[in-house]
């Protein structure tokens, strides 16, 4: 299906500043998925400059066509740079930093969720008399396109609350508290030890960090300033593990959770430890996973789950702000997003595959006489078909009827192998059913 | 936050092809909502015409400025309509109606999963010569964003594969058959008898619904056309209760899966009943609620959870649409999305409520003196307080001690008046230790 070919377009060109866990991770993104990305956002994206308090030890990692300074207001400057990513963190150059790129008009991508916590509403307004575009899906929940859902995909509703887990070091540590029944002290030591932690942990365990994302989110949810100021925050140290032990008993599991809340007289913006049904999804999010739940009037009840930090998930944010920005730049807007995501001469047309080829995993039930040597039958015809089993059930046999029930799972196989293996299997004199077939998908 | 205020503009005319459940939903929460969107779009979205069957009918039912008529081609080719909202179904008039409202470049919003599966490569290509949006993410998972979060969300990713609940009727059908232990047949007549259930089941219950649903999503997710008729599709009718609990035993759940994957020789599309661990998220998605996975190469697991169907959820979507098209027919490409979910000078300024204004329920636990009287005092305390308890667990007393532990769940009250209680309670000399306070949510 390939339409009329556009002219090719240059690259739009990244200023990179900072170069550490997300920032390595956002150049080789668009490195190593180059083409998926050119063919969804119309060009390429390439990083053109990286600012870097080292330059030396950045150079040896990236291509020579990537000039890298020490001097990042060179790079905001820089009339050669469409996109400013910033990935150094925090409130001090960073900010002096952004504002000096939306004076140059330059748009920016940033996952600063400190920055745009505590200056957001600077920083917007700055943004808006320039017309610039100021994208931060990797500020909050990571890789999970959270923003996106609230300020594009829900905007029919007026928002009634929303409750997430939005920081994964507290979630690691609660989730290993209740599966170790170890205390906080003991299991914090541990987070550390594995990377899960900083060294110096307060920031995310006293809820600053939740509390800079719920600040946010409660924003784009309500339309108000950026108030993390005016948030209750209360973190997870003084949480006791007996009290995690009597909330499973009445059904409740503890989480640390950013809540912003709709009342009639104002908004409620907390974060706390917080009681939640066992039976929810969102007390069932483990490890150091992420998940915000919202309730909208008209459309009830969702929830966005994904992994909430590291380089990979942030560089994935990060990117889909370059490619949202790279969109707006090069189309006509009714073109900005392709009907099918890729842009409409850029379909591939990879097979789909037959059935017979499908590859997973088979749940097998069938009825057999209840005589030595029924196993050992179908197990070599499935052995004679490369199949191999995963599990197995054996009902006991019912009284006086001589037969059973046999139930297999299999490891990962291809369909026709399987159809094979089960046409054997049925011409046993000592299978009495059909084979009951069903397919297993392990979701990892 | 007032920033400078723009003009006011006319509003967006949209023509509604349908009136049945989820156009008369869009119809309604366009007026019930207006504020809101307004604040978010930028500019009023009005439905000024309607075309159904029955006029006399609608017209009873809709402000006398809706002018409603029997004639859809007039409202396609109206010049005075700027959106056509697309809700008839089907693959009869509703292609000829997109078609021509294509061709008179008029943008399109449907949530027509069945046109989309069968001539979506026909509607898109003809969309892509009019420059004319085809919106269409009421047409998979009812309000869930999924498609936004596939086509702009993750668009760094190669996406490996997807597999979603994506059939409220089915995931109803299976739910209840688990719970409670009945075979589908009887299920079915109830799901029938509550309205979960269409008289003429088969489009849901054989799986063509959720085919038509993959197959968008595997060629968003892939850059491939739309390729309903490649699908592998089988549906519930022929589940057997019993595969059901030897699966439980096995550590399983049984969904009906829409899968896409990409393997190294092709595209695997298919819809069947699947087996997938008991403790993923997805087995844990229940009833008529929907849910689509989704593993990127960068951003690893992702979830998108809500209602799948019904006239609101459905109409969230629809509207999302219709808001998406506004922003772009309305701004410069720069301020699209208003970096705060919100027009900039729409703004509101809700107040944040101090601490002791917020509302929750409570978990309490605190050590007392094993002695008559002791729980009397301290339920006479809250009830002063206006606090009443949901729950309470009292430990078995610690040999020779003379004390133990009382935990108590409140109902909802406001965070001050539990203050004042825990202040009073503190004071008893039967409570021997500060009262443990957390806060309960329950998310619904």
């Amino acid at each position: 299906m390939t339409m009329s070919a556009r002219p090719a377009l240059r690259p739009i060109r990244v200023g990179l500043l900072g170069y550490g866990t997300v920032g390595s991770g956002v150049a080789e993104v668009l490195v190593a998925n180059r083409e998926e990305i050119r063919r969804r956002a119309g060009r390429d994206i390439e990083v053109t400059r990286i600012a870097v308090r080292n330059p030396a030890r950045v150079r040896a990692q990236v291509a020579a066509t990537i000039s890298v300074t020490d001097q990042p207001f060179d790079v905001v400057r820089d009339p050669a740079i469409d996109v400013v990513v910033e990935l150094i963190g925090g409130t001090g150059i960073a900010r002096d930093l952004l504002l000096e790129a939306i004076a140059h008009r330059k748009h920016v991508v940033t996952a600063n969720k400190a920055l745009l916590a505590v200056f957001g509403n600077e920083v917007f307004a700055a943004a808006s008399r320039q017309n610039a575009i100021i994208a931060f899906e990797g500020a909050v929940a990571g890789g999970i396109p959270i923003i996106k859902a609230l300020r594009e995909g829900l905007t029919a509703n007026r928002i009634d609350w929303l409750a997430g887990i939005i920081n994964g070091t507290t979630n690691f540590i609660l989730s290993e508290m209740r599966d170790k029944g170890l205390p906080f002290d003991e299991v914090l030591a541990q987070a550390q030890a594995l990377g899960y932690a900083e060294a110096d942990p307060s920031f995310d365990i006293d809820g600053i960090d939740a509390a800079h994302k719920v600040a946010i989110l409660a924003a784009i949810a309500f339309g108000i300033p950026v108030q993390f100021d005016r948030a209750y925050v209360e973190g997870i140290s003084a949480l006791a593990g007996e009290d995690i032990r009597y909330a499973e008993k009445l059904g409740y599991r503890i989480k640390l959770l950013g809540i912003a809340k709709r009342r009639p007289a104002g908004i409620e913006l907390r974060v706390h430890p917080t009681l939640i049904p066992t039976r929810r999804l969102l007390a069932n999010v483990e490890g150091a996973m992420n998940a915000v739940w919202v309730k909208g009037d008209v459309v009830g009840h969702t929830m966005y789950f994904g992994k909430g930090a590291g380089k990979e998930p942030t560089a994935s944010a990060v990117i889909a702000d370059l490619v949202d920005v790279t969109r707006m730049l090069t189309s006509d807007p009714e073109n900005r997003v392709p009907h099918l995501a890729f842009q409409p001469d850029e379909l591939s047309d990879a097979t789909i595959l037959p059935a017979g080829e499908m590859e997973t995993s088979y749940y097998l039930r069938l009825r057999v006489r209840d005589e030595p040597g029924v196993l050992a039958d179908i197990t070599r015809i499935l052995a004679d078909g490369r199949i191999s089993i995963d599990a197995m059930l054996q009902r006991e046999p019912d009284e006086g009827e001589g037969s059973t029930d046999i139930i297999m799972l299999t490891h990962q196989t291809i369909e026709h192998r399987i159809d094979t293996a089960i046409h054997h299997i049925e011409a046993l004199p000592t299978v009495l059913s059909k084979v009951t077939r069903l397919r297993v998908e392990q979701l990892n």
